[in-house]
């Protein structure tokens, strides 16, 4: 598995307000919601980072000025078992390599519990996950098209996707898929996005850190 | 495949408004939106279905009062490519069947074209994912958890999920999986939605006809 | 203020599965997300309100479910101030009485501070609201379109909408409107709205009692 | 009114894939999406925004890959009349300044038809405003909150707020708010946003251009 950080919502060079402006020159990701609070409270002057504006704001319950910045992730080898799931976090943007059209041939996730298990069970799990891989090339050799060949393909298959959530969907997705009773591999997804958001939006995700130690 | 209806939006017995209640007792579904175009523009003589009313409002591009009916589905017997489909509409609520809890047994969906294609492929795909159903068991019998052990599990598997969708979001979803561009089964799936809703809520779907027709 | 309960998800009459219609007939709208979190989990049997199934459920933050019942209100004689904070909510479907296209004519609310307020504070609002009411009539018969008259209308100015929401988004907007940090005038509406919930889904508003009681 | 880009979606620094790195260094927000696009697809080579390659999907109705790309803007001066119609857009954050705890003192909007017409309506329509805030002035000065206080200032009153979409939804708020049926002042909201996007991501909105002209 491999999650890395593509883009994420950063100020303009030129052209900001005074009052944003003039705040020095932090790149940290929530310099935008901080900004977004005082608009509606009609402050301007800033707190800064040291004094865990945003952070306190958040443990109020104040989440909605943190969905202006929005985070777009390249998710890489994970299973379609995993995909499925990610795919229901509806308050979010995807693009996933389509098997109708990309022909497979990638890879396979095999589970912890599997590949550090009894010997005879290991090898049952790869060859049949094998031999659904050959049946798979045989049918499109024999002229089926990869759209219906690809229901002979396990749930281990590997699949990448680009996503893009915003913040405070962000922090739900954390919740939920860092806490024990997520799958491991999600869980694995989300510790990665959390260890970014960490560096991008301390200040946004400081409360979840429990969590997240719990988890790994 | 099953798709059945069971539930959606209906007015209650007493206490409706006189405007709304004084129409005859029509068990159109879209009895609803056309109470809420006529609060928006202040009009309360009812049209009738004769008319067209919603029809015509529909076509100019205004769908937000439909969004006042949902629907409530169950669709069965469809496989996990489908439903990884399904689930990417985000306007929507899914329920669908755990493979994390609930011991995979049901069956596959063996695609139209490899059901009837040479009897050399259909075998390898029916062996293929026999296999991995064996396999599945003998991990389960072997200590690994269901949700482990799914991993070797094909698209072609059987699931089952109770979908809910307002009016609008059906009118897309029907737009985008009755085109032919979709794939045979999700198209399936929309095409028992389309006549479903061609009975409970005809005026909000009557465009749609000819999409309906030539997907079929 | 008025808040009438229109519609809301039921379950139809013939053709449901064999499993749901055997549930003697209940007419809580809360049967459907049970049924739904017994097709996720492939358990048939049902336990019954007395059991607190769904509440129980609930109180672990398992939601989803819920979301398959939609309720549709009209709200009526509500202000514009609140209004605005209403469609805020973005979960939810609207259909409000155009100021663009309506012509207005339906009088204002009064805040109670102001109503037993001192006499001069409640004959300064009285007046200026009225002003501005002769003022839109004024602009409206010298020839200002009435998108534009109503700039002059003031935020007390009543509406009407019919809102639709679903039952997890209601129990959202109940969380944040029932709490004595929101205004009296939505507050208001949220105690209505969860004293028809109490009565057609009771088992989803159980634990916001003692809310709604501080509420009031 | 003033319409300023804050902040939009921008590749990170380093760290980034090395397809799309090697795309030589736009500052087009569509490189994004165009990435996104080849991810699903599993191309990799470049077009360049020569070729039009994302205007091209756009045309066939391909719009979720522009969802990565999300903007914000902060609009200045504007009525409440017209934030009211803004916060209607669903898919999209909004940090609005707050009436109930912010002191009203920003002054008021003149529709065009009032500020050019006869002078006797001006008169009425400056009169009136003016009356409002002062009656509000004097409820704040005697005691009334001004959450209440607000009832009576009318819906030209000046607000400002921070609101992000991501292109997608900006897409469908331009197609409907640059439209001649959209009222004027947010008419020109839409053409603000208009010509920032078209110097941020050209290829997104080309399309939109001919709708543009005509709004102006």
């Amino acid at each position: 598995m491999r999650v890395t950080l593509l883009a994420y919502t950063q100020l303009v060079d030129k052209g900001l307000p005074e009052d944003i402006a003039s705040w020095e020159g932090s790149t940290d990701a929530t310099i935008l919601p901080e900004f977004a609070f005082r608009v509606c409270t009609d402050t301007t002057e800033r707190m800064g980072e040291d004094q865990g504006f945003l952070e306190n704001w958040i443990s109020q319950g104040h989440e909605t000025p943190i969905e202006h910045v929005q985070f777009t992730f390249l998710i890489e080898d994970i299973s379609r078992v995993t995909s499925h799931q990610l795919v229901r976090h509806r308050i979010a943007s995807f693009s996933q390599e389509s098997q109708r059209y990309v022909s497979e041939g990638s890879g396979n996730v095999i589970p912890e519990s599997i590949r550090m298990g009894p010997e005879h069970l290991r090898t049952l799990y790869f060859d049949a996950v094998n031999r659904t891989r050959q049946v798979y090339d045989e049918l499109v050799r024999g002229g089926i098209r990869m759209e219906d060949a690809r229901y002979v393909l396990t749930g281990s298959s590997l699949t990448r996707m680009v996503v893009s959530m915003n913040l405070r969907s962000l922090r739900n997705f954390l919740r939920l898929r860092l806490d024990k009773s997520a799958q491991w591999e999600i869980r694995e997804v989300a510790q990665h996005i959390y260890m970014i958001l960490n560096e991008k939006a301390p200040q946004a995700v400081k409360d979840l850190y429990p969590l997240w130690l719990k988890s790994v």
